[in-house]
């Protein structure tokens, strides 16, 4: 089962070397606890913890874990996930701050660049979820008791300034991509960075089609690319929960009314992109970088 | 009231400097959500944020937050205390890491050695509170029915094994600090290792006591002495909640039979120490220090 697999071996032909085993438990979809949910640093970890596991550095293990289970509560004493675990070490990471440091450390041992910091980067990333959130809040609010979302052109303007930071802040992610011309935020390879930003995109994307008829403008070519990389890149896709489980977790937030739909459907996952958008990128040459 | 208060200027006599206004939502008692409840992550961060506020680089305000509201729940979308708010920039901080990283700069601007480093200190002090919880699992499995905590003497080895490794821990604990012959861990003034160590000692005293039948050794004076810093400590003080709220906390964890003990009780603070330990103390000179 994807959501409940084992890592074992992978790179360096041979060659024992003792990899730690690390042991991620992330948060279970509130639709069925066998599926991820949409925990963002569980997604991150995650990633983070797939590459290097790609390179060969460290074993692997994914549990999702219901957190209102007696069982669970009981064992991490009111931690919430993400929770890391190596049973090695007897070491048991409940905290961000803490987890992060280790897989730093490991990163660091094994010369993995994944922490590669880029203060340009960082500025140009910085707070564009949480502007995000503040936009989702306003005008899920705003549409309260009707059936679909209003159309963006028709929102009071005290949401529409909400609305404008975010898609500035998304066409300046766009500008960044253009000058950098990599493939990830710093380079050709995926770095903290990537994995802050690509699951926040998409979880973007899903819940604004849904709640918020709301899509990232289909003129950031560079930046659908990206998003596009996202779903090309397998610690991305591994990690990724199913757009149900996304729209769950968020119409669980704002007390949305959640109806069968997302809860009875066989869950997928949307990585594909709009047609218009891909024959830009297609234009601009950027599927054959 | 003391758990919801606004501090509003200190120090730095007169000076028209802007400070900071910062926000700290913390998780409130499952017995009454207007008093804090036993979140070590948002009493490590208050009381650095108090530290910050006595020399007069910030504002703080702190509420407590029922996790379960759903005003809660919306505003914040699934993220969990602690939570820091700084208004003026419109900046949410719902990530530990963030948080910290936020109150670092704060510090780091303001030249306030909050966040010295000391690896010795780090080493000594790590994954203290980790082996804390697997005794407590442990032993509280076991006792399992009993209506009081069995003695430490009659515990089977591999529960022992656990307690032995608990108390060598705090051994070296209060081996580090007649080392230092400091107030807290770094020096005369509180850094981040004192705002991680002191909550969860006092956690450790106020479960071991009720759920254990554990206490933290007599002789070692040292430490005791460091809890009692602890308790002259304003920040420490003013963020700690009330006994009955860190065992309704551990006992909701572990699942255990909450009698009305504890919510029907006026709240109470333990910060007295034994006294032959206070005998103890005056014999070493620690008190006139």
């Amino acid at each position: 089962m994807a959501d409940d697999y084992q890592l074992q071996s992978n790179g360096h032909g041979g060659e024992l070397v003792k990899k730690p085993l690390v042991q991620l438990y992330v948060k279970a979809s509130g639709i069925d606890s066998r599926r991820i949910g949409a925990c963002l640093f569980c997604q991150e970890f995650w990633m983070e913890l797939f590459a290097l596991y790609e390179l060969g550095v460290v074993r692997v293990e994914v549990k999702t874990v219901n957190v209102n289970s007696e069982p669970f509560k009981k064992s991490f004493l009111g931690a919430q996930p993400p929770i890391m675990l190596e049973e090695e070490k007897q070491a048991q990471y409940t905290d961000n701050r803490e987890i992060e440091g280790r897989i730093f450390h490991i990163a660091k041992e094994f010369n993995v660049p994944l922490f590669e910091k880029d203060p340009v980067v960082e500025k140009r990333i910085e707070s564009f979820y949480r502007n995000f959130k503040l936009f989702l809040r306003a005008k899920t609010e705003h549409d309260k008791g009707k059936r679909e979302p209003s159309p963006i052109e028709s929102i009071p303007p005290q949401i529409k300034t909400h609305y404008n930071r975010v898609v500035e802040q998304l066409a300046g992610i766009d500008e960044l991509l253009q000058d950098r011309g990599s493939r990830y935020l710093l380079g050709d390879s995926m770095t903290e960075y990537d994995c802050e930003l690509m699951p926040r995109l998409h979880h973007m994307r899903i819940v604004g089609h849904r709640l918020l008829g709301f899509d990232i403008p289909h003129n950031l070519t560079y930046l659908w690319n990206y998003v596009l990389t996202g779903y090309r890149t397998a610690a991305f896709i591994e990690s990724c929960p199913a757009d149900q489980d996304i729209l769950h977790h968020y119409k669980e937030q704002l007390n949305l009314f959640t109806n069968q739909r997302e809860t009875l459907q066989e869950p997928t996952k949307t990585h594909t992109l709009p047609e218009d958008v891909l024959d830009s990128i297609r234009r601009l040459g950027l599927d054959t970088k």
